[in-house]
């Protein structure tokens, strides 16, 4: 029996720990480092699915709590599945819908059973366990599914950080137990343990010893200083496989894309990019520009004069400001747009920077630009 | 000096006042009868201007007041005028400014001069005039220009309408002598006149003086009953020359499109297929459809199942449902996308069925679909 999913090493960086990769999913393969448009309910806010994959996108992750709530999974699972659904017939990763139960509901109840929460779209009663969790991802048929786990908040003390993961792995023990579908969907664990390190490695390896078909990162980006965060993910990622594939959950801003990629990371999601979009922010080669600016008003130049998306090959600062401040669609159409695709393209030029064993170089030009201009 | 505008008429429907023509423009030609998208803002919203183009919309109307209030029509004329700052290289018709100042602005103030109004905006104050209109209009370098006029309110006064036809024909002249581009853009008269036969006659017979490559019918669909609305109709057209395009303004419900061609209307525009399509609404060949109704919930069918669109042939009812109902962006753009497509190539159909000499026929097909259904 294969996995759904495979992961092959194509290249190590000479000088830093970053990695060329290339995952093989059932609906095509990826190249990583790789960062994922976030789609939370059935589709990446304001692109066309056409033009995700235009813009070089290769997998977008979906939100099963979401899902679940609304149309249903079932519904989803009748359509024929997430990828018909929502016209995107490239890979599909979908979280657990754990993060979600415990950040966005209201009311919630853990046990070692699983999480009882309200919903956030009419306050009816639900219950989240590690076989639900699998039962509902295989209604979505997204090619990697994630394990249902709990996501320590920021600061916890030792205690409740080590019980947690410890359960977090029960739950992990019976997700691999619930699912079933093993070549059509690979199911990667979570890796917790707060920013203690013992508690890092023994997560570790408790799920790396369920061989699974890959491994995330969950519990960081919570709200903890970034050296922190950054001295706590030095550590773990010797704490996983070669082998496998290691994604930093919820992850995005060109920064965090960088500090992940040199550490040997090699997927990533944020809703950055079409978030700030809709509030009128764009990514550039020199940093983040507010299109709301009263500068841009006759500024018939390009968002970004380094870019070949569509917006900055078509359209100015002066019409983006203009629309943006006139609430029209086609505002958080264009620079959704141009923010994924500075993203996905920036991560394209990663890879080509490790094949050619130049990353910290590439890292140090595209931090000069991007941060020097702030 | 030849007028940037002209028109040729290509048949006569055998039965009906239906007819074929093609108008030709500095951005291309346009098949007649004809259906205008509405892109208010300088954007058809929802829509990239390349998918308004693919769905076979061959010119879109963009309207006067609100860029001369924003961006500013000296911000459009720097950037290289209205096609290039919103990116649409086909024809482009402009609203005078009038029917807004008239309908919009709280406070207005109506003289032989102009109109005095505040913005909507800001409350700050303004002036429009024949002169002023112009002016904006060649700011904003549009193909058809159209007069300044006053659309008298329904229902009013002989005494009234009367007087405000004949300030409408004196602006006319003053448009007429302001108007110096005629080779890049044409300028079209606008026939007023109410609900009164003789008023409608003198109106025309004013405004067919001043010999203009193309005239309007305004002061329709103000509120009156449809059966009125069509009897003056009936005779409005017969006061306009035939060598002459005619446009009914801001008239774009399907009957009202089968009801103008009929009487030998050649140009419609209107917000409609755009508006209802934000609140959720299709237009289909079985008519109106609501696609918030529960009934579609797990309906995997398209939306129409006799239209070729992009949505209509890559997504659900099931999907179209579930996306507006979580207030996504992309359900503006689907919905809007069929809508307009359906108006566009409703409208292409009449032009076949003219050209076959069963304008009469289609229409009944047509009626017996959309309006049996309801």
């Amino acid at each position: 029996m294969t996995d759904a999913v495979t992961y092959e090493l194509l290249h190590k960086d000479r000088s830093t720990g970053a990695r060329r990769g290339r995952i093989t999913t059932p609906h095509g393969t990826i190249e990583t480092p790789v960062f994922m448009p976030v789609g939370t309910q059935a589709t990446v806010k304001a692109m066309r699915p056409e033009q995700v994959a235009e813009l070089g996108a290769e997998i977008i992750l979906s939100n099963t709590y979401h899902l679940y709530l609304r149309p249903g999974s079932d519904v989803i699972r009748e359509a024929g599945g997430l990828h018909k659904f929502m016209n995107w017939n490239r890979p599909i990763l979908t979280d657990s819908g754990g993060f979600q139960v415990f950040s966005l509901a209201d009311l919630r109840d853990i046990t070692e059973e699983g999480v009882g929460f309200r919903s956030y779209l009419d306050g009816s009663k639900h219950m989240f366990t590690p076989e639900k969790s699998m039962a509902v991802q295989e209604d979505l048929g997204s090619d990697i599914i994630m394990a249902f786990d709990e996501c320590a908040p920021y600061p916890a003390d030792r205690e409740y950080v080590k019980n947690s993961l410890e359960r977090t792995t029960r739950w992990l023990e019976r997700c691999k137990k619930a699912h079933k579908n093993v070549e059509k969907q690979s199911l990667f664990g979570i890796m917790q343990g707060g920013m203690y390190d013992d508690l890092r490695k023994q997560s570790a390896r408790e799920i790396v010893d369920l061989d699974l078909p890959g491994y995330a990162i969950g519990g960081l980006s919570v709200g903890e200083p970034k050296e922190l965060m950054l001295e706590v993910l030095d550590k773990c990622v010797g704490y996983l496989p070669d082998s496998k594939p290691r994604y930093l959950m919820g992850v995005g801003t060109p920064d965090y894309l960088f500090e992940g990629v040199e550490r040997g990371l090699d997927m990533f999601d944020c809703v950055l990019p079409t978030r700030i979009a809709r509030n009128g922010t764009a990514l550039t080669a020199h940093g983040a520009v507010n299109i709301k600016n009263a500068k841009f008003e006759r500024d018939f130049t390009p968002l970004d004069h380094e870019c070949g998306c569509y917006t900055c090959t078509h359209y100015s600062r002066a019409y983006l400001r203009h629309v943006f401040k006139s609430n029209e669609i086609i505002s958080s159409m264009l620079l959704s747009n141009h923010n994924l695709y500075f993203l996905v393209q920036t991560m394209r030029k990663i890879r080509e920077a490790i094949e050619n064993d130049r990353f910290a170089e590439y890292k140090e030009e595209f931090y000069g630009k991007y941060y020097g201009h702030l």
